[in-house]
């Protein structure tokens, strides 16, 4: 793996050993060490120029894990599918939809053998399918669970897209399916295996200039089409919250590692738009965490497109990120005092494909037979505290949740090729 | 005026000949013609390039309006009094303090006069001084509110620094007393003064982008030394709230133009942090205004100063301030799509002193006597907010206002002199 | 193509009709009308927002255009064969290396037949290799010449990295040799096929804040190992000019579509630093064009990397880069005054992969077989204007070029997919 | 001196004491340690936050120097005048010009005697004012000669702007006289007394990111009025190099401390553009300093606004403004790489009025009777550089200069004032 250290990969390849008697991916799909050794390239910057690392290292095509795409909608079409052009582990070996002209053209484009694409009636013939590994769902929420629950039965791992589902209960059923089947649920939380936002958690974790206090997080675009599946209920289980105030969540609690211990939220839509009629247009949400930490925060589906936040420490600094949650362009932003001056900085690492470092997480945790980072219980947590919310935002006053100790307990390992 | 064409000029002379058979400030100070006429400059720049306007025309000091400061606090001394060096219409004239030692080192290094220095004690004698036209009150908050009656039964008029007083009856009682007194009196809020502000203003009423739907705006610091006033409750009244919440509320209503329907409010102070003993370290709040638009807000004394606010409307844009509130360095910000663009723009105006700005609108109505933008009903309408955000934090639950129609219900005419 | 409307992509394919009879490529790769549809997708957007166009439309794996890559150096490694990945056209099928451990490592990674790995001694086998349609010459600058030839003779099609060659004879020599065997000779200048960097373009030519009288343009970084082939004369032809000071030179005459009538340069290599003991570290270097815009630039290979270009316009405005040049991150800027306002502004175009458009577009003109944009004729022009700075260096003196009349003398037609 | 440490103050009295002898400002402009104390103010912010240090401690406006302006231009009157409001040590006391009723209107609007006007033929006449103890030329540049002599000559110390004036020959000539008539003269460097500027410098001196290798810089607007004095070759002695091109020149000597080996340029007018019939638009010029650090410089008249420079290092960053040079508005930006991440920065410095700096250096100068840090030598040394330069321009080659050892060799010493 690109980032690992020398010995970092032998270790993977001894746990690799071991792994592939639990896991057994597809036939053929056995690391061996040139699979994972950087070719060298000579030094052709100075050193004290960026250092971008060495090249990508991609196993061999064949060794990939291959991926069934349940659901091609936009994001299948224009992000998930190009982003395999830039997977190293992870490869597109299936679709799954309801529209069999779409599927047969997709399939012609991304070079998917024509015997691999399902519909939703006959998707469970998926389990006589050995090219797939990993079948991905990319589905409207309500969709999720059904999914989950006939990806476990045929025997595939299965990487489910964000929101987990419309609720806490579903979410419950989709993790206990999973564990029954011996097979891994992750939850496409892209923002956890994307660079920049962990450079910002490590700020978090190390105290880069003290203490947090405060997190503010935003989240808001401008939704169209009156019609589509995320403004019907029955489909998308809510509004902007699920959707999009979802990382606000999920990505205050990854970066402090605790869970709030009570939220607080107005729901708000405006009169007369038509695209509001079943679902919440914005949402101002509070919580707070043990630490102490609040999050600020907004989501809304009836405005201009912005994505950020910034976390306030106590002692001289604040950083976040402006835009933040984009598939692309993602920037960090710094501030801090020194004497009498103020520093505005933009640190910037060289950008990766997100679909495509979440997937390769995945196929390595599959290879290796390792617990994934994101898991089912990471996704149920989001789903009980946006039940939290609304119910905050139904009564009017803020709701109290269950008081839940330590560090990091809804997530698996460290995504090791990450750290490097 | 610098800003107004001839016509306004002549407008204005011709009001100002009326008004000084009412106002009758300091002796010597009626306007001629040749006071307001800018020197002309030849067009140095080609006609494309940005145009900074007239340079500034101050008139002669000797007719400038005559300010006593009341409070020689941080701000009077790095803001208040170099401030003047900008102002066209006013100077400052008088000191008024309880430390004679600081009053008297001051006086000497901006040529005041030293029979012009008095104390909270003697501080009513200066209804014999003709210098002074205008007393500025700078002090603590809980003291506003007797050195505006004391002001207004000397005979002066009246700028009072924000917040106008603790609660909301005082501020009535101040209201009170200047209009029987027959004096003006008017609230320093700078940022309806100030150019970058107005600009995003007019904005908001011209509807760029849309209708306006969500504003967020923050405004956080870091407060020092324990002991200081703004964090005892007796004469801050509050913490972060009234004194820099304040703004993210303020701003919000001047932009809009409109009242909120309801306010909701939680409060936090870190345990065990000793500046936090009496007022609150964080507000998070949020409000509703007739319109719909939302504003999601925070405050606090505990973290690393950012000030900024976003306002985001519903066609394809959002603008806003990124340092805003701040006393110098703001900077505006626009964003907005043009079919595959993005556009991230950054206009910048003229940097120009904000307490100049306000001082000399004050100092213009006096010399035409004519109603201040920001009277003491624009204060009054602050208290009440912030008197139900305090309750809204101490029931959990939001609180209704008053329903008020209108726009711009609680301010005096347009500042003319800024409009150019 | 993604980005055509219907009428465009019929004629494309009546043109490619034509166009198989006599370019032929590899077996199969006859488009049909699917080929390049794009499926749809819902509009989630609100019609205001930013709109990203059509997902991706890649044709089917089978009837890409096939390359070989003959030079596995870092460029070849961390961004070449990483941009197959994003590629709608174009596919790498072989491999050329003088190291053989080296190829099969990344043959094995890419999934290339190692039946296809050649050497520098075996290359001119490549003729009976059906599946390579398109030679990509990525060798150190003094052998592109060779190779050119080579693939010439061998029956493909040529793209070649820039600089094309070391000398304006070689650049002669290799246009006649392609001519002479029917085949296509494009270089690879990547800024030409760049989305920012065409939008520079239409400003330019569109008069955008008036007529250009000036660019700038800086592209300079930090040299590391002193071996490397780009500090070897002999390999490389010459310093930080040919390299990286050519982005200049090249963005320039495409920005403008002129032609220099002179040009004036300085070279200056730090004493006693052995990096610059065979190429020159540093040029400052001027041209004027016909219209009278004037050039003046940096390049240098001994200072931290920054690579940018700013155009001036007679009308209130200026445009450019910072950075450009770069693989990745690019960001316009613009300024212009309105009023008592100067705009700074950043439009940003979703980011696209670099080399991914370039082979893309080479590849359309072999399935179409339409001329290139870049083809040799604008290399050697390229070597004559650097032929004439060493010149100037040399002799301390502007040096007049010979007069060239016309717009994009020099360029093919514009790349129709690049128009969307 | 609000910035001096208490140490310095006492030193500066103790100079202050001996200095009054030999350079007896205006009756009573003797410093006491009251006049220099600024007033405490609590720490209202915390430790780690931004230290605007203490606020400003003007002296007694009857301690100012007194000045003289001389010419009532747009940089008189819409800079220098207003910026007296801003001055710690200095105040405006008399006024020179040929337009009688524009002097008198200026007067009252700033408070100035109108027996301290004076016109160019009774100049002579403010030997008699003591009241006036600097004289600031403001004047055309070819007027600046007659008037810093006859300066001289009424026993006044002289400020004179930049450029000095239009040939070495009268430069020396101004240096000559002052020192004849034992009276400072100091050139009007802003840049060298402003703090962003001057922080850049210690970045240079201290080797930030290495040492310097590459430094480039622009300055280029658009001239407006044909008819302007700057447009008239004598009056002004040349178009946009003496005018804005030398603060490129003066710029990179301050920042190196160096004087250039030799210089090279190329001057260019567009054809028909009646703005450069006498003077030149455009000026492209490159130097060499004995470190070995090169420059490279655009200067024009012709297109839109921009002023910046770039210092180019040798280990991983890069430093400098943008803008730059400007009145207001300056802007530090940093860029430097740090493993695999890119920093870009923004370092600010609370904004301080440029022209209020240097004549409070002036000022200091007189009442301490210190030798200045820009005296008449370092304006002669860019005449010397803008003769060689025209040369270069007009034999079309590099044109050698005497050479220079030593640091900072024309400037007296460091303003201790802005040390702090």
């Amino acid at each position: 793996l690109s980032l690992l250290s020398v010995t970092a990969v032998s270790d993977l390849l001894a746990s690799n050993a071991s792994a592939q008697a639990h896991s057994q991916p597809g036939p053929g799909k056995t690391l061996k060490p040139q699979d994972l050794v950087p070719v060298k390239v000579p030094p052709m910057h100075h050193p004290t120029e960026k250092n971008d690392g060495p090249p990508p290292t991609p196993i061999a095509p064949v060794k990939r894990i291959g991926y069934a795409l349940v659901g091609l909608g936009k994001l299948t079409i224009a992000e998930i599918l190009p982003a395999f052009g830039s997977c190293k582990f992870s490869k597109v070996v299936a679709l799954v939809s309801g529209d069999a002209d779409k599927a047969g053209n997709l399939a012609r484009q991304y070079g998917v053998d024509p015997a691999s694409i399902y519909n939703y009636e006959n998707f469970d013939n998926i389990k006589n399918n050995p090219e797939v590994d990993v079948v991905y769902i990319v589905l409207p929420n309500s969709m999720h669970k059904e999914f989950v629950l006939r990806s476990a039965r045929a025997g595939k791992e299965v990487l489910c897209e964000k929101p987990m589902t419309t609720n806490s209960k579903d979410a419950q059923q989709m993790i206990d399916a999973c564990k029954t089947a011996g097979k891994k649920l992750m939850i496409a939380y892209r923002i956890q295996y994307e660079p920049n936002n962990r450079m910002v958690r490590s700020w978090v974790r190390d105290n880069k200039y003290g203490k947090v206090r405060l997190i503010e997080s935003t989240n808001v675009q401008n939704a169209g089409d009156a019609r589509q599946w995320r403004l019907n209920k029955a489909l998308a289980g809510g509004g902007s919250l699920p959707d999009i105030g979802l990382y606000s969540i999920n990505t205050a609690r990854f970066l402090l590692g605790e869970e709030p211990e009570w939220v607080s939220a107005t729901t708000y839509s405006t009169p007369g738009d038509d695209r509001f009629k079943e679902v919440e247009e914005t949402v101002l949400f509070q919580m707070r965490f043990p630490s102490g930490v609040l999050l600020n925060s907004s989501c809304s589906y009836g405005v201009h497109d912005s994505k950020r936040y910034r976390v306030f420490a106590d002692k001289g600094g604040w950083y976040g990120m402006d835009p933040a949650y984009t598939y692309n362009g993602l920037k960090m932003e710094v501030s801090h005092a020194e004497g009498k001056i103020e520093w505005k900085e933009n640190p910037s690492l060289t950008e990766k494909d997100q679909f495509a470092l979440e997937m390769d997480h995945m196929s390595l945790c599959v290879l290796e037979n390792k617990p994934v980072h994101t898991p089912g219980e990471e996704g149920l947590q989001d789903q009980v505290i946006m039940e939290a919310l609304y119910e905050s935002a139904r009564i009017g006053k803020p709701v109290t949740l269950r008081k839940i100790s330590g560090i990091d307990v809804f997530r698996g390992p460290e995504p090791a090729e990450l750290n490097g």
